[in-house]
């Protein structure tokens, strides 16, 4: 006997027999992306603000062009879209691939058919839809409500799933947008109920067709690492930073887009504080949780969405983010597990709790803010907010009335939409996971070994040459033979498969 | 005897009885919001770019709102603070959710108040604080000021007393910037004087109020790993990309923001490449070490903050951050060691020689600059760089005296402030640590168990059925049986209590 | 015999004789900063935007300057070149300090000393250089094509062989750009020649020439861990996001920065599509590679680099981001191995196939959409796209046939230049890692042995007082005293030195 050392590696990447996509996902991509750019090159032009010929045809300061007062609002909706949403879903421990990639292809997606969709509802001219930064400040708005829906089914979905999801919610959001905005004349500058209460209710009941009773399967993989609640803290920030952008970014010029911008920031300040203050009294020991501090923080820009250009003023502003993060908090805490023992709604990322009920409340108080608005407070600004109500239209307690409406008919059209469309994406074509490899970046990605060392388990075989028992794995044994050198061996089953049994072999022991 | 496998994981969560928060911080948070609220309710307005009323009454273009210009600045500025502070203090291997989750705490308070003490000190109208995009500014350089000072205190203190002194200090803050800017007409545009210098020095005087003996406890926690100097390299490049938004962000329209970026850019550029060179030269195996680069680097950016804006040229810009790179280096790695065992001044992240010294430095150089101001060099711009000199004001070496002065009134407002802010912060009600649970997120947050398997130990036990001895912690003991499922024992200690002695149990051994 | 348990802690970082840095980087950092410095006091001055009484010299709105239409561009240029390429190279395993930190220094430089050059060949007014915003934003251009050809050569560099090739590239750029632009009039807003084509081909020849053949010793370390690549993908996801900006950032105000941007963007959202797709495909189990998808799905960008500001149309754009991602994925796939097996090229990034093949392709759609340039499709527009050709000078398929040449110019430049900076950079006096050191941090990093902790290794001596045989390493033991105590015993080599016996001390045990 003597010292000795091995390493049992087991491989951690798993294979699910049902998950592979070298045919699903490219054939998905492929032909969504051709059909894409036939609808594109038929219909799409730019606008005139975008054109060449157009642009120079009228006679204006270059200064003038629409792109200095809109894209740097753009580039900032841009980033909660790609790297906010992306990171916040990242705080899984296995599924930091899968959370910020499949954002990424799915938001491509998105934007380019939401382009088509919005466009086509929103008023074509002469046959054509007219593209430029206010098509893809609104595509990526479409975008967002897709990604909401996105984080009540992480981890339980196929690339290919999530693409479908992704093409009817876009048509459907584009219809609900057309109904409420252009329809109703609803004002909803940050969506809160255009997008936020759209996106969670439609995702929510997705993941309510999609439940899985053996979810638990895969338990231990739905929870973060110290690493992962770090990379998702990279999401809640970008998104806490720049929603008075999102809020703001469709606003009026001039003075809208200022006070949008402000009172979305108000929010959001009042919103941190008070969950910190929710997380902390809700924790026995009074310790504070992350997924408070990543989701809740954020419920006060959700609920400042429609009222936020509004003449709203600081004070309600606070008022408004202060409540929401309480609600939001007292939601993950108290409604969540709820929602999934009573209703079966398993919501990986608590999106009810974060975009849900403070959308709603989002809804509710632009409801009655528009209800309170006059030409007192307004001015000659009343038109820009309320074209509708301003100068000879409907009274602003009409508004408010319509307002209340519009909520009706989103919830409506999430939770309808949101099950038809469940139903589609439950088909057994789309190579879901199985309950067991959930929460799972391996089954989709190729996983470096290398992450395996890290969790590597140790086993001492003190009698050389008997056997040793594992149930699966292999067993590997490595000697730093200089500074720079490092030998390796492995042991693997004496028949060259795997087997239960493996031979421990001789060169393995160092004796003292 | 056999081959057997278990593996103690030691539980690295730490409990301090005296850090529970469940009433501290809820009761802090609750009051101090309300508390705003109602004093936002009370004094604070929208300015007359975003009132909706109040911008229409005047006739003018949309595009001249002053959001256009300053808006994308402020995005800048907020990206530093949250995400550039945030995560600049992540380096500490077990204090990342602190570190960026206390900074976004402390700063969505520090820039609400900021926003009414600014404003009370700054002037208000007809009884009212008017809020804009200047005021969301302001109210950020505040609360950078804030964040400075946490970097000295880094580790060592409760999110409560995190609160209160963000509470005293941007009050402190904002009297001082009375005195500078309003009373005495000191030019700061970037705050060397006021942000840097002003944070710095009271964050070190806490920091000496607060001095803890026996430190050495946690010593073993207060450095950095691998992972934790990557996520601070974010910190530290939003923070140098943005640096020239910062420093310009109040400035004059025009050239003055124009060149104040440029002089930035250059000051950084030239303080990157002697920080790297300074880093190499004070080692003795020439390695680079991590604290240099992620700080030192960032130097010029606070030493540009006075002169930014002046005609300082590209050429004294460069020499500016050249020298303020190898000053940084050389406080890090000389000066920070002699302020820890002779001035009794724990200075986690050594901010004395990050926003300290090169502050100091900043100021100097801005009163050098504005002494040597002329009507040649300046032109007709002289009236918006140094309002109190053009046309028929006090002379260029006048206004050259009053930034000194400053500075010193500064120093002298930052040390007695941090003095007497420091001694309310050592009152034992706020659950600070223990000496020996510093640098540790796990006495505020709940920290997932899983990060513990990452550094798992392992330990044989060769006779099945004895006694094996423990200090502590608890026996698991895996055995992976599929691909798909892992058995898991736990040995706990006999009384279900913890105590030193645990009995291995049977079925912990895999007979060979 | 009992429990007992230790851990032998390798020494992972190493040490290379000939990398010692202490005096060759000072002095290189040192040397050139002062001749920048020097240069920069002779020859730079503010333009006319920047500097304060030429600006006011003439009549016009502080909102004329050129700042706000240029800055936010800037800015998003900015972050593409020390967020986007420096953490894009941070995949690798053990070089993130390396990737994200030489990245840092080298475009630190490259940037000051590109002011110099562009200025010098772009037109100096009065023996003066003249820097403001668009300055700023074409040195970062040119920054980018230095860290594009670091990409090739990542992990196998010294730093100062890195500034060595930074200051030749950035002349050899200049030189190339002056020769495309100005003398031939060609068009290349996003630089698919000047900066992607010219900076690839230019690193493939370095490393052609720096060729080791025996890089296999430290094949172990060039490749991703788990972590690595969630970094990696923030580097990804900037440059993604902000390449519409990086395409428009120095094109002509007005319709032509807004077109870019727009057809930029849907380039790079098609490419996402078929990088996905191909990813998927060229997998024999489906599994998306995170190579790919954090290189290939920014092809796009790259491909739409000339013709971008051109009537591209939204469709044309789609195309070539469709292309492009395919183009660069199987160029990942089957032609870097190629590459490194038949003409001896180790390109560690694949710099072919995001920057080379890309590149290329965006040259070649640049002429042809050059050449199809009318008076009927761009109207009055037609003299901010081709002031050659608009209203009375060469025809569109002359502009296209100079499009052409240009590509030649650039390629031929690139690998000339690359060929002589190449044997320049193979000097053996630079410091330059042994071919078993490549791809490790620690030999330029002080790196924190706490990174060991996480792969230690663990082995038991059951027989007190007996020797243990070692081949290297020290041997730690830690018993945790209580939960807040760890102690820790080190057995060293009875003699003090590094030797291959090491004994087991008696207080390692714990009997039972």
């Amino acid at each position: 006997s003597g010292c000795c050392q091995i390493a049992i590696i087991y491989d951690e990447n798993m294979t699910d027999t049902n998950t592979n996509m070298r045919l699903k996902l490219p054939i998905t991509c492929f032909i969504l992306e051709i059909i894409l750019i036939i609808l594109f090159g038929v219909l799409v032009e730019y606008d005139k603000e975008t054109d060449a010929k157009k642009w120079h045809h009228s006679n204006h300061s270059e200064y003038d062009n629409d792109f200095y007062y809109r894209y740097p609002s753009f580039q900032d909706v841009h980033v909660m879209i790609f790297i906010g949403f992306g990171f916040l879903m990242t705080f899984l421990q296995r599924y930091g691939f899968s959370s910020v990639g499949f954002n990424f292809l799915i938001a491509a997606l998105a934007l380019q058919w939401a382009t088509l969709m919005q466009g086509f509802f929103h008023g074509m001219q002469g046959g054509k839809i007219h593209v430029g930064v206010e098509s893809m400040i609104n595509a990526d708005f479409c975008t967002g409500s897709v990604l909401i829906s996105f984080g009540a089914v992480l981890g339980k979905t196929s690339p290919v799933q999530l693409l479908v999801m992704a093409v009817f919610e876009v048509t459907l959001f584009a219809v609900n947008e057309f109904i409420l905005l252009s329809l109703l004349g609803t004002r909803d500058a940050g969506g809160s109920m255009t997008i936020h209460t759209f996106g969670a209710y439609f995702g929510l009941m997705v993941a309510r067709v999609l439940y899985r009773p053996e979810l638990d399967k895969s338990k231990h993989k739905n929870s973060s690492v110290y690493h992962s609640d770090m990379f998702a803290m990279i999401g809640t920030l970008y998104l806490w930073m720049f929603w008075p952008s999102f809020n703001s970014a469709i606003t009026a010029h001039g003075d809208d887009q200022h006070r949008t911008a402000l009172n979305t920031y108000y929010s959001l300040a009042a919103c941190t504080l008070s969950t910190y203050a929710m997380s902390a009294l809700t924790a026995d020991d009074g310790k504070l949780d992350m997924v408070h501090i990543q989701n809740a923080a954020l419920a006060g820009g959700v609920a400042a969405g429609t009222a936020g250009e509004m003449m709203l003023t600081p004070f309600g502003s606070m008022i408004v983010g202060f409540l929401a993060g309480i609600i939001s908090v007292l939601g993950y805490k108290y409604l969540s597990p709820i929602l999934e023992s009573k209703l079966k709604i398993q919501d990986t990322c608590g999106v009810h709790n974060l975009h849900g009920m403070p959308g709603v409340m989002g809804a509710i108080v632009g409801a009655v803010t528009a209800s309170l608005a006059t030409k007192e407070i307004y001015g000659d600004g009343l038109k820009d907010v309320f074209p509708m109500v301003a100068p000879d239209g409907r009274s602003a307690s009409s508004q408010g009335g319509i307002q209340a409406i519009s909520l009706a008919v989103t919830l409506g059209m999430a939770l309808v939409g949101g099950l038809l469309v469940g139903f589609i994406m439950k088909l057994p074509i789309y190579g879901a996971p199985s309950d067991a490899s959930c929460f799972e970046d391996s089954i989709y990605w190729e996983v470096s070994s290398k992450k395996l060392l890290e969790t590597s388990k140790l086993c001492i075989c003190p009698q050389p040459k008997k056997h040793c028992n594992y149930t699966t794995g292999y067993v590997e044994f490595k000697i730093q033979t200089s500074l720079l050198q490092t030998e390796q061996y492995l042991i693997l089953p004496q028949d060259g498969s795997v087997s239960p049994t493996i031979r421990c072999q001789r060169r393995l022991y160092v004796h003292s």
